[in-house]
């Protein structure tokens, strides 16, 4: 149990949290609340860490949402989540800023204090197109970054299995490791059920279609 | 007004935002709340915001400090504050894992929300010694990270211009632009005056004595 991996409840996370505890790595899961919209994807990190058996932190930052203007995800005031594909220019509105390299850093302190060796994410290459902060180039520094930081005190790793894989890919690793796939939470729009229609259902869907695998979610609305 | 300036209300920081507003260029100052044991020092922030006129901002990151094991900053019930110089082994309790990582991440994003062009914090060259997320190298790292974590999206850089002065240097630029040391607080114990025996009252102590400046500061005691 060395590894503390980061889950927001979403398909890829809860697949990275079973592929660690698989291998006996998964030590703990921790999870950001940002004032996101789709708040509710924390209960599904919760289920997931209660089914794995392992701690689960919840590391409150709704006092910094403020702060985070500018996104559809946490400015619902402001802003719409668009309907449609990621790689669609309108979707630039659900990036929060630096919120990854936020989470990582304070991924990296709680690894710290709590002995573990790795922080893992779940990023993946559908990411890249729109988000920076998911991108290979990002990763890197910021693990090169993370050496600097903690250097000669502790040392953690950042580990992104799914760096290069695509979404479907992590869909079929997730049904080899028999993944509740019903039990995580994908749709930005956090309402009842997934919509359907906002990008990460659109990419959800899709995922399953190409990686041949049955989809157990329940949307709301199927575009033709 | 292009820069948010990350102030904990000690001299250095003092320092820099009266430098930063000298040159117009200061737009707000970001403070942090992580469970601190000198969480008086936030009043000293507060009151260079107010001098100088911009907007201040704490950030309550008091949720996270119990993951900030293993420090004598936020962890009363098992660390004293070592008394001595910098230099020696003891000092290593101070060090709170990835603190400025997390710290200059949100100041990033802050950055990014409010339109600035750059994030300052008073970094130099004293720091290195124990401190690895102090050092140049993680301070370069750090600003290659924010340029992956923000590309095409944000352009934000990293504004570190104490990096290679010591803290006798800030003394002598801050006694340049009559900045108000005595309301600036650096005692790691936060009591009522500053101890005068703590790792960062010893420094400040010496950078007065070196840089030729009378030093207003009320202490407790002072070594012969």
């Amino acid at each position: 149990m060395t590894t503390i991996a980061i889950c927001s409840g979403g398909l890829d996370s809860v697949t990275l949290a079973y592929k660690l505890a698989d291998g006996a790595a998964l030590k703990r899961l921790v999870s950001f609340d940002y004032g996101q919209r789709h708040r509710k994807e924390l209960d599904f990190a919760r289920a997931c860490a209660a089914a794995l058996a392992v701690p689960h932190d919840v590391i409150d930052l709704t006092h910094l949402a403020s702060f985070l203007k500018g996104s559809a995800l946490t400015d619902a005031e402001n802003f719409e989540v668009p309907d449609g594909h990621y790689a669609e220019p309108t979707m630039r509105v659900t990036v929060v800023p630096n919120r990854n390299a936020i989470m990582l850093a304070i991924g990296f302190a709680i690894a710290a204090g709590d002995g573990a060796r790795s922080v893992a994410a779940a990023f993946h290459s559908g990411d890249h197109f729109i988000y920076p902060d998911c991108r290979p180039a990002f990763v890197e520094a910021f693990a090169a970054m993370q050496q600097r930081a903690l250097e000669g005190c502790w040392d953690v790793a950042l580990d992104t299995p799914f760096i290069d894989m695509a979404k479907a890919d992590i869909v079929r690793v997730g049904a080899a490791l028999d993944v509740p796939f019903g039990d995580t939470w994908s749709c930005y729009k956090g309402g009842e059920r997934h919509c359907g229609r906002c990008g990460t259902c659109v990419e959800r869907r899709e995922a399953f279609d190409l990686a041949g695998v049955a989809d157990p979610t329940d949307y709301a609305q199927v575009p033709a």
